[in-house]
């Protein structure tokens, strides 16, 4: 209803009331409601919008559109909206924009920011260092809740959040904090020494931004105190900024699990050479060492050349396979990831999969040498050659699906590399040359008089 | 160093020390702790705790703990527990703990949240009402911001949230909702009215659990507040528990893709028999539709038999459509899951995938042809007709697995059915049959002669 209306507004060029629709929406809206116009358009619009808002908005804008506000607003409005930016979203903004405009940006910002700036930039992409803000507010302990409460006042309004405060010493060591709410619900003349808790929860520039994701999900904070290693705090990462992490961890999961390279683009912002470069690489070392699979058949050229039925059921075996690893490998990588398996779990993980592999593969097992038998009328010792290698190649793709991702946490690799397509490529070389050497042995009547 | 500590305390039995140690950790840690110890020594320890940290502890407790403190504490105890608890986690806990203590929750329970009890348990699974809390913050727009801190004050620490704060009319019609923030930082005698915002994003009871982390990651509020059809305020959502809600929409797409049935409860908790039947059923429609691929076969069972090599290339070409296949419905279901990707986007897709495709197929069938020409001294005929395949399987299966999700989403099922396993067994069927074809026609002259 408000989409059409505002497209009607828009239609008619009635921009004052197209703003005063924009001023009653939250800045996400706005953001995505102009990020598709004119750079002139939006700019119309963006000046129009209350300063506050407007900065609220301009964080809230596709890189382009930053760009071209940069580009073309007057030198008092990119100074009014940088001033009032949040330095991690300054940070955010500074990585991937045009030097050109970083040094506008920079022009603009204020002297200790400007000096911040590079330190920011040194820390690791994905770090907790590179997703931390510096507006908090902070506490000393022998301040009294009225005292707090007028600086929260005084800073508030630039602060990220309020929420949470921290208490640091006279050399910047956290010692505690305390949340707004006990703040709130206190007597005026508390200490804050009295009310802030001590058992911090805390992360290092330097942590992994999943660790850090991980601190959030467990502990159920609305922000986290960031410190180095001298337990100096230098920051703190707030909740809103976590949610899009834990999305995109799970993403880059999916991404490497289906064998593709990792990259948090959207799919429909990503240019076909793109794709076409981080899908490459891994269809390509399959697809060759997919050749030791026809090497093993090739080998083996005789016993398919004198009964040609056994070749009709390699698509099934292979494919069989490749879903019971693929199941294992997918439940021991999420596990991996969201902590419920640790790498110290290995023999619990082996003797599970064993567990659900005999079972699983008896069934499987079974019911194949039935339909075998008395639908498709297969010779019996076809058929148990077919059959035991099915029980087999499911039990030994369970296990490869199982350990090799803890495996490859052990030694520091990305366990979701461990994933459907490589344990693929793996199993079915495990399940073709199983088939043949048990069809060598089971059916060498049948090979030697060529009967079939 | 804790953990140490603690172990050896726990080995003196030395429990005053430890009850020291555990009232200066977070709950979940304490949590943790105490966990896995034996009934007796839990209860021991958790009466030693002070009562308002104990109850957070026993939110945070395993169902099984939680079942035995409740069998086996004193009912001045767990009344004191049942009083204290936030209404969404007994919720939580009434829906997986035996019905006798159910029971003995309800006995506790106040008289007005008993009546709510069942109406809390009508929503679906899933959905915002499922997930919801009653402890929030009301205020009425004509309270002054002090009016409001002195009401907060009064119900701030029975609340979840006290950090958004919402404005009902006399019918608890939802009217706005200020932050904490910004009472904190206004003059005393400021209405609320003046402050609050009026563009409220809300939930309805009955929203998927999905949709609703949607809007908690798009906007990053740290709470939002659930309406009935007529926009009453019934409840609301903290940030908290929907960290936990992304992790498990993502574990479930994981599950799902690999063809397992989705499951809540950790890989390690499920039992053997459990995590059978999640994973069979997939197993069995898989391996039964691998058998119209050696339908297939069987039909060209003479081009096998007169060109047995043609069999040696089957895995490969399988694996490479498979392959391929996977990485455009991972990329798609993902996309559609977070959003990136519409439901109509199809046409987007379709195209994107075809031009990748394309590429990533040519440059692929090249390498394959040279390497069978130059290194495997494979008639050309025969290359030809491998490496044409080769490039058809990949159009093929990019196109059918960007375009299954996005059809499945239309449909109203889910997408990540049509993941990895199920791509791979129609790319499959659809690499075998162009295959033979293009052997039929392509090495007619061998095939009549029988040269090979």
């Amino acid at each position: 209803m408000r989409e059409e209306r505002l497209a009607q507004l828009m239609l008619n060029k009635d921009y004052l009331k197209v703003k005063n629709e924009l001023t009653e929406m939250n800045e996400v809206d706005i953001a995505d409601f102009l990020n598709p116009l004119d750079p002139q358009t939006t700019l119309l619009l963006f000046r129009m919008l209350p300063k506050d808002l407007a900065v609220e908005v301009f964080a809230h804008f596709s890189r382009d559109q930053q760009t071209s506000i940069i580009n073309t607003a007057t030198e008092t409005e990119v100074e009014g909206i940088i001033e009032e930016l949040y330095f991690d979203d300054m940070i955010d903004i500074i990585e991937e924009v045009p030097a050109n405009i970083v040094n506008k940006i920079l022009l603009y910002a204020r002297e200790d920011e400007r000096k911040l700036v590079n330190q920011f930039l040194k820390y690791p992409a994905d770090s907790a260092g590179s997703l931390m803000t510096i507006e908090y507010v902070n506490l000393h302990r022998e301040m009294t809740v009225k005292e707090a409460l007028d600086h929260i006042k005084e800073v508030g309004l630039t602060s990220e959040t309020v929420y949470t405060c921290y208490v640091i010493d006279n050399k910047r060591k956290l010692e505690g904090f305390v949340s707004l709410r006990k703040i709130v619900t206190s007597e005026e003349d508390v200490l804050i020494d009295e009310i802030m808790e001590e058992d911090i929860i805390k992360v290092n520039t330097h942590d992994d931004q999943e660790e850090v994701a991980g601190v959030f999900s467990r502990y159920g904070f609305v922000a986290l105190p960031v410190v180095d290693n001298e337990n100096r705090l230098i920051g703190i990462i707030t909740v809103d900024d976590i949610m899009g992490i834990i999305e995109q961890e799970a993403t880059e999961d999916f991404q490497i699990m289906a064998g593709t390279s990792p990259s948090d683009e959207s799919y429909l912002d990503t240019g076909v050479l793109k794709l076409v470069r981080n899908r490459l690489p891994w269809l390509l070392i399959l697809m060759i060492s997919g050749t030791f699979t026809g090497r093993i058949m090739a080998k083996y050229e005789d016993i398919l050349a004198s009964v040609v039925i056994l070749s009709t059921f390699i698509p099934m075996l292979m494919d069989t396979g490749g879903n019971s690893g693929s199941q294992s490998s997918t439940l021991v990588i999420r596990g991996l990831a969201t902590g419920d398996i640790k790498n110290t779990d290995g023999m619990k993980v082996v003797l599970k999969e064993l567990g659900i592999a005999s079972i699983a593969g008896l069934i499987l097992a079974g019911i194949n040498f039935l339909r075998l038998v008395t639908l498709e009328k297969v010779p019996v010792k076809i058929a148990l050659t077919v059959t035991i290698t099915l029980f087999a190649v499911v039990v030994a793709s369970k296990l490869v699906g199982g350990v090799l991702p803890i495996i490859a946490d052990k030694l520091n690799m990305d366990p979701a590399i461990m994933a459907g397509p490589l344990i693929t490529t793996i199993v079915d070389a495990m399940a073709l040359y199983l088939y043949f050497v048990l069809a060598q042995s089971l059916l060498s009547d049948i090979l030697t008089v060529g009967l079939l």
